[in-house]
């Protein structure tokens, strides 16, 4: 049985569902937690803001020793520096020239922006962006690792990143990579190995550079569970995880979160009982996200959430607004009812909705927008 | 090689991407099409509104013939009616007693509201709500016809339906359902045959129904692929197809639509191009929905998206931002083209985008906020 069966209040109403509520409490013990495993190995933390996508969990986190953040777009990183974020790493290969003179105008603004490269085409067109504008702009060179999506190939990446230190207008500063526990084509989980890979080549690859005369200051690295392993490794300076503030069904897979650890959660209310073993919420492919699907290797996560208080039950199908959800014949349901579900993958379930409830340690709920959702550009 | 190397302008400079373009004259076309087509069969066309969530092409569809407009929720429904449309569906069984005040509010601000109820707990709920509102609520009877989601079951709709009309507050005007082309379990598509079944069943159930001695006005079923089939059943007084207005790749894969007649598409940047027969786009679970799966049956779709001019090319893989595109080695791509791929499902990719630009017919663009994207409530 679920736990929540009542919708908790709202501005003296019943909060209306469904709709995803943030546990400010867990929050805090998560940003807690990876900033003391990190800062323990002497490594520098620099969150993705994927997950929460709002300036004041970035600010939260920074205050927790955080040196700064990660986003993936431009127009993510105006919302950070807007919201008050000085410090800004855009890990993505920007090459479109509107976005690169809006990456240059923010990094005159007097934060500090790091832009990500992949290519001598892109590192061309960051330089031709910087003096088009009269900037300098911080850039680390992306090496692949595994993953087959951006990313320099190892043996490229001397040759490369001399000929992009020959450019004008352009500092390179460091490295990085992205490769998750989830390397393409694995079929065995273990997070704590592919951690430590993901480290070992990394600081290779910043050793071969430096040999080769070129200054790295910056090796960065890491996804929220491989993240505290990656940091064991020599030479990484930094990483760079996003899920583990809220944490979710999918970390929880990974061995890298309990349950009990995950402060993102939906509430939705059923809606119908068709029959005995099954219930159909108001909720479906628009309010949790489909890129986790379930039964596919190697977590082989059942169904799109997990029923808080009933691990039986499943959440096996969707449409856009209609989940359903098998569950035990004789279990109690009623239409009506308000039950609370952790999804596979907060990051891509926050980003489906437009504001989230943040219960307070009061436990009051407070609404925010989701500041930089959706932001595509 | 896609047909579309470079970013069309919007006022003046270069689109930024990635972004959904629709066609505004392809949808004409697709709106006046299924208009005819169903108007030639004497059923009633209104149109489910989770495709567009605007309600200025809500009235290009009434203005086409429709009778009116299909939602999912009450908060979609108070966009459309701030919109100007006046006769609207909530094709759904709203519980919550906030939801149903709401609704009943909208229905005594002069517009028809119908909503629906798939049980006598539910239809209860709305009755109080309608008392409590001093309104009348019209109602339509959710039945089961095969995808075990929402609905009563044909064997219990006599005695439900009964009941609802005994309750004070509520009229009971008609019936509907949604089957679609996919019920759960085919393994065979056969589009034609799944239309002819819906609108078998539900005139057999308004027969008996009428023979009980119950009114009932509306039987109203379809979706895009099955809408034009369904409706050649005596019996059948309405039709609610959504998709149709933008048609997607699904909806080319069952044959409901070609590639030409998809509306809508995603213009991306290539950003990367690691190696010869891979490029890597900025845009991916975020941009793309990914709530039809490749590779499932009984679509067996190659990927996420057709890139258009490009058959062959497959967007076999993505995470949040980054879109992995496996292309021929001799294909000249570069970093920095736009690319134009059209979504397996146009509506839930719609609803990850907060605006979207419409292409007019003198080949101008003009964005639009897409007003009811991600209501949930």
């Amino acid at each position: 049985m679920s736990e929540w069966m009542h919708a908790p209040l709202y501005e003296g109403r019943e909060l209306e569902t469904p709709c995803v509520v943030i546990d400010g409490d867990v929050v805090e013990r998560n940003i807690a937690a990876m900033a003391e495993a990190v800062a323990r190995l002497g490594v520098k933390l620099r969150p993705h803001a994927k997950t929460h996508k709002l300036p004041e969990m970035a600010a939260r986190q920074i205050a927790a020793g955080a040196v700064g953040i990660t986003v993936a777009k431009i127009s993510e990183a105006e919302v950070m520096a807007s919201g008050g974020i000085r410090d800004i790493f855009v890990a993505y290969p920007l090459v479109s020239k509107s976005k690169l003179d809006r990456a240059a105008r923010l990094g005159r603004s007097g934060i500090r922006l790091i832009i990500g490269v992949d290519s001598l085409e892109g590192a061309k067109r960051v330089s031709e962006a910087a003096l088009r504008e009269g900037a300098v702009l911080e850039v680390r060179l992306e090496l692949e690792t595994g993953l087959r999506r951006t990313g320099v190939s190892m043996d490229k990446a001397v040759q490369i990143a001399r000929l992009i230190t020959e450019l004008p207008g352009i500092k390179l500063s460091g490295i990085f990579t992205y490769r998750g526990a989830l390397v393409d084509g694995a079929s065995t989980l273990d997070i704590k190995a592919a951690g430590h890979e993901e480290g070992r080549l990394m600081a290779e690859a910043a050793t071969a550079l430096r040999t080769a005369g070129i200054t790295i200051q910056d090796v960065s690295v890491g996804s929220s569970p491989t993240a505290i392993y990656a940091a064991e490794i020599d030479g990484v300076t930094e990483v760079r995880p996003g899920t583990y503030i809220y944490q979710d069904r999918m970390q929880a897979a990974f061995g890298s979160s309990t349950l009990e650890q995950c402060a993102g959660a939906v509430l939705a209310t059923i809606v119908s009982r068709p029959s005995d073993d099954l219930i159909v919420i108001d909720g479906g492919s628009k309010t949790f996200a489909t890129d986790v699907q379930p039964g596919t290797a190697p977590l082989f996560l059942k169904g799109f959430g997990h029923v808080t208080g009933d691990p039986d039950a499943v959440l096996e199908r969707m449409n856009e607004e209609h989940g359903m959800i098998r569950v035990a014949p004789d279990a109690v349901y009623q239409v009506g009812d308000v039950i609370r579900i952790i999804p596979n993958h907060i990051c891509s379930t926050v980003n489906l909705h437009s504001f989230v409830y943040i219960k307070e340690t009061d436990g009051q709920l407070r609404k925010t927008s989701v500041a930089a959702r959706g932001m595509l550009e």
